[in-house]
């Protein structure tokens, strides 16, 4: 089944990461894929670009359909796949309203992750300030009590209540960087027991970045957060 | 069938905009909804934070389900009133790819527009750089040219193909941005095509920015794009 599809990839992307859970979850295993290497700039070669005029991974296609954005693949594979592997749509209404709302709330959660643990990698030298840093930092803290307050508001395990969803899917990635950077579990418990739940799972464990397996331990730079 | 639903919303917003032709599109006229005032800061109002700890708008509520981000809104008005008014998913999996894809696309493209006309309104005077503002040009023309390249080559006379979808309903603020803002018809007119197509559309004329309609014409700070 999987054959006719193609997936380029970099270890510890969390756009990738969450496209492979997906490919996981809906058994679509035996996929083409290949991994390429963010520091040797392959993700602005050719065989990037011919996919994805961006440059960027993943870059994905199922026969002639190509879908680049790892929020669109998601929602992809759910419409084409909908009775194969895990539903990752809730039948409810509210289960779904949550689902929707939490995804989309994820990519907050994701930039302001990035606005902090990559600000020296995005922004020049001569252009960065210690203000923005510290008001990035404060705003990533908010978002962290956000989340923990989802979790425990949450009627059941999983962001959207009682069943895995897409919403688990496009955040998990978020979650697992922010205690390979240190993140304390011991203050933010929810979302330990959230990380704690997930990590195991088998289309996570099959999908782990291979370079964190290597080095299971990323910089600290959230331990004090 | 709308009295159960709220819309807390602000003129000229193009996530509040997206809500607002959604619920056009599916025949959700009647719903309650108020429009607050960005400049007297009431979408950080308690009225707002009930619903939405962001305090941002759109803000939303369809009986006891609260969905605040505008794609979440899209996507949930969607499944729960598929057979109700216009639908805007496509059955066929080609045009279904390019939809999810256009989509996702579009935020990156409104992300980059704000990052050139509301760069003085999101960074703090002291943090400001000529060289990231004159990036950020660079940045917003590319994506125009990708955009121009995706109306050109389009099965259709909508983002995803022949028929009128989500695509459309979350990307076309944008492009009424674009040339409420100044933007060439001349040198992009794919763009300006698409944008005389779906300017009359009855559920984009509906929700048109009051404001907008009262003052036609942004400053022009695009009009050199």
């Amino acid at each position: 089944m999987a054959k006719n599809m193609t997936l380029l990839w970099g270890s510890g992307s969390c756009p990738c990461w969450r496209a492979m859970i997906a490919l996981e979850e809906k058994n679509l295993q035996g996929y083409n894929h290949q991994l390429l290497s963010f520091d040797k700039m392959e993700h602005k070669s050719q065989q990037v670009l011919d996919i994805n005029p961006r440059g960027q991974l993943p870059s994905f296609k199922h026969g002639d359909n190509i879908v680049n954005d790892s929020y669109a693949i998601c929602f992809y594979l759910e419409s084409q796949f909908q009775d194969q592997g895990n539903r990752l749509i809730p039948d409810g209404p509210e289960e779904r309203a949550r689902m929707y709302q939490r995804m989309f709330e994820g990519q907050t959660f994701y930039e302001k992750l990035n606005n902090v643990i990559y600000y020296d990698f995005f922004i020049p030298e001569e252009e960065r300030h210690d203000c923005a840093l510290s008001r990035n930092k404060e705003a990533l803290k908010a978002e962290l009590s956000l989340w923990e307050g989802y979790l425990q508001q949450s009627p059941g395990s999983f962001l959207a209540g009682s069943s895995f969803s897409l919403a688990d899917v496009v955040v998990f990635p978020t979650v697992a960087y922010l205690f390979r950077f240190g993140l304390s579990a011991g203050r933010y418990p929810k979302l330990g027991e959230y990380y704690a739940l997930l990590k195991d799972r088998p289309s996570i464990r099959a999908s782990w970045p291979p370079h964190w397996l290597e080095n299971p331990k990323g910089h600290e730079a959230l331990k004090d957060f």
